[in-house]
């Protein structure tokens, strides 16, 4: 399918070339590749997606990015060093890119007040935020967004009518040190990456978030990060055996509604038919994306698996392969829009 | 369907009355009636047990229970008691009822030890336990069974050639308060149930667990903690990308072969068609068992779904429904059998 | 669900009420029963609509109806005599019950012209005819509408904008009798039904009608009466193997346009979750239109499997189950429609 | 996956190779490929073979074949003609070809009298038929087998335990000429294979064949010739609504029995994993079978399709590439059997 809009898609500093390098060689399969990949915005990349029928690619910082930084004012600077880094970058290929806002989430205010500026200043189309924020002294602790603190940075993310993409990072501290040292193998896409943001996600929807800020659109990617299995015994427990008290005052919808209303869920790493077709029966073809998370995953995995394997009726192939996103990101006319 | 065989299934001990009780009080919609229905063996489970055409059910003592002791000699003792209870009881009803071990997990020998004893004395049909044991000091260590230390555990297991249910039980201790403390709507069903489980089965397939003892047989309930969704991406990330050298080692099969060989899903707790459907799929109806999970879901929540609601071939459905679990626990002649 | 739209739904001339008994005799298991209910409108259909949350009946006259009339002048009287007792009906119920028009269906002209009457006078939805017109001399030839000669029908169908549904009748003539007359218990919803719908729609197809009527839109029960089953294999046979010359010039986009763009199916007699699931991927929440077959089918089964059995996504649940009618249909204020 | 079992797999006698090269212009993109590769048994045959991994074949003559020969002696003869040929044949290649019988089915005694010459002579593994018998003095006549006089046929069959594969063929004589000579791409694959064989079987089982012999096992191609798609609406008319009384004493058992205990299907022409698990679903595993359809299908379409594109459980996915087959033919060891 040409015209394929793609949003899970990574970029990184070329001045940390170094140390993606490094960070790279932990898991790729040829490090150097990957790490030129990454860094590279237009070489390499506007020819996968030419060869691989994307059209359109919202970009973002990659993980863990600003998200591992516990010192606040250090987190801060590099989001705003690397909004004005791909920024400008995007007015060159308006037809081609878009990019998230990079946020320090450390102080609600300050995230909400680069949202705007970003959007406003670089018609940014929304934020990706990679789980919860390392702080305290030593990095141990996180921050959650899913408490009333984070409110007036809801507010502003629902007033400027831009989706908010939960990506995972990997689990860090003393805290997690004790289920993952010995499982090392399961950080990251086999297990961890799911954990966390499914845990998130959820404590966004329990404390009530999407009840106060019923617009909030909220996207995660891998299919839902194992979310759209489990909608039934979530559903179960909160409304056939009995939404306990405190919850039926935050959360007053049913866990379908918030993923009929408010979740959003890509294809991401998870290049699965089956699945997918699970997928389609659980939240609706209304609310999948088509992404694929390079250079994590190849555009030829991503995009062969979708042009070639998937076998789905042409009106929801469409949705999920570009008019979804099309519509909820505003994205004008770009390289085979209406192929 | 008659003769429906049930697998997790508990039962609490008549002298922790009390204490069953105030736990009830902390999710039961009728704490009381949750009392009794777990303390009861006959009364009311054998009419349930007829009304819904269940012929014969494993029983086995209720989480967190003895994991969630962790004082080893405490736990131990426990553990024979609750063995000893249990085990003259199936003698009088042996087409009705059989168990699961309950095991302390401080030390891989003495478990083997008292499971060898309940299999040979008592006739059970393995074990079950509810994911990691609490250890150290205050209890706040867990003790995953994922290690070379606990092999001798596994010969044992696979030597008298008996299943070894891995349950959920509530994340406890100070590691788990940062995640859970103010989400504390997902701990159990909704989401802390699956995250331990499948991160604990997840652990030992990649520490080679099922590679040093390839007949062991590990069955997970609520239609395998997530684990099913996500196949595609755990064995994209260990076989398409690259598996890492140290697990090529130790885990050489993939994880598709884990889950035909060694890991049966059931039921329990996740009654739902299209997700059982995806499930016969992803793992295959020769896996997957039939249960409930009473008391705490009802036994008509589970029948009549199954009974009713589920539309599958007959063959399958005899399998799920019964024959699977006939053959993999070698029950003999029970209620309606063949009907 | 509240407000759902149904329309695959009968109705019989009182006058007849003789021969509805006899014909009612012939399948139903309370002939006497039938018979009234499909003769009457209002007194037992609204109280099965209310109690099963029916919000809007489109009716339309029972088959084979005028399809079964052999000579031209009794066939299109019989039609305008139909349309003459169930338009001015509609009046006293506006927020309850549509319409589809009853068509003799010897002349073209003459289909074109009481269809634009009855949509101008009485605000019909459309037409519902059964299958072939039987015609010749006695009955053994069959019209079918999939040549030219029926452009100037299908130039009014989509002039006026409104859906044609075409509708199952019983083979009949001495052509099927060696065919069927040996298997009778397979006239009707087992076999022949689906049979006889699924030639006369590919017909259309390959003849062309959608290529030179692209706005055209066809409704047919049923679950799509066997055709979702093979799209792959039709499209297979027309697109990867070799679209055969003569075809390739009349029928230009492929099988899944057709579906995507022409065609719709409801889940009249067809109360199967895992099939519905199956034209999900097939066809397309989109496409697909909630219906009940009464009094063919009861109220009860088809309503009580689609509230209680069929577990979806709400955004596709609420499409199929009302939303999609009321667009399609154009249908204003009704009964619980925003429920 | 390797040592893949194929059993819809056509050739044709080299003497009409004219005839075959006619026939072929009729349908084949490359008639000259087509007419070559089905009389050709060994050149081409087992270099697609040992190219796509399936290591046997069970070989059948083409369709419409003796079926199409209305003269009852001319039909014999060329049945045993092609018996002959084809028999000897399999001792040069035990290991990686079987053949299905050839039979003249215009009298049941010598139909099963050949059938047990074949089999007892060349270790045949059962026999195909296609479809209905032409006869009657112009050919216009059609034979089916679901009458009482074959009980003698399908109790050899059983008595020799092997399989029948009830194969399309294309509608013949004047009976079929008003449905299909205006719609003549809809004859074959596209529509009338499947109406033909669905016909024909479920008048086998609403005729009472399989009551009357319960261990009869035939197999249908095309992933079930639109059958799994309304079992549970045959299932619904004949159980749930009313199984009339005639049809209560011939037919004894539900649609879904007969499917479990006593019908097959096979991939053959049918390349759509959506409808291979949906066919899981409503048939099960157990009763699916891989084949191709070569020389009319590709071994590339076919092979790889299963090979790179289903995505099954690897249980299941074994059981329908060869498995099942091995058993159910009783096959001995073959090349990469168990690879």
């Amino acid at each position: 399918m040409l015209g394929k809009i793609a949003l899970e898609e990574a970029f990184a500093l070329p001045r940390f070339q170094e140390r993606t390098r490094w960070w790279a060689s932990l898991f790729a399969v040829d490090a150097e590749k990957h790490a030129f990949e990454i860094t590279d915005l237009t070489d390499q990349r506007i020819k996968y997606m030419d060869e691989h029928g994307v059209g359109y690619t919202i970009l973002s910082y990659t993980a863990p990015g600003v998200q591992d930084i516990w010192d606040a004012k250090e987190a801060h600077a590099l989001a705003v060093e690397i909004n004005d880094y791909i920024g400008p970058f995007l007015k060159q290929h308006p037809d081609r890119f878009g990019a998230f806002a990079t946020l320090s989430m450390h102080d609600p205010q300050q995230a909400a007040d680069e949202l705007r500026r970003t959007v406003t200043q670089y018609g940014f189309k929304g934020a990706l935020v990679n789980d919860t924020q390392r702080s305290g002294p030593d990095g141990d602790d996180m921050i959650f967004y899913d408490g009333p603190e984070w409110d007036i940075f809801w507010s502003t993310v629902t007033e400027l009518d831009v989706p908010f993409y939960l990506h995972p990072r990997n689990p860090t501290g003393t805290i997690h040190e004790k289920l993952w040292a010995k499982r090392s193998w399961l950080i990251g896409p086999p297990l961890s990456f799911a954990q966390g943001v499914s845990l998130h996600l959820l404590g966004m929807v329990t404390n009530g978030v999407f009840d106060r800020h019923p617009n909030l659109q909220i996207i995660i990617g891998h299919l839902g990060e194992h979310l759209p299995f489990d909608l039934w015994r979530i559903n179960h427990w909160f409304e056939d055996v009995k939404k306990p008290l405190g919850l039926k005052e935050t959360c007053k919808k049913t866990i379908r509604d918030y993923f009929a209303q408010n979740i959003w869920i890509t294809t991401s790493g998870h290049f699965s038919t089956p699945t997918l077709q699970y997928c389609i029966n659980e939240v609706g073809a209304d609310r999948i994306l088509f992404s694929i998370d390079y250079p994590f995953e190849s555009f030829k995995d991503g995009c062969v698996w979708y042009d070639r394997d998937v076998e789905l009726n042409p009106i929801d192939y469409k949705k999920i392969g570009k008019e979804n996103a099309r519509k909820l990101f505003k994205i004008g006319d770009y390289k085979d829009a209406d192929a």
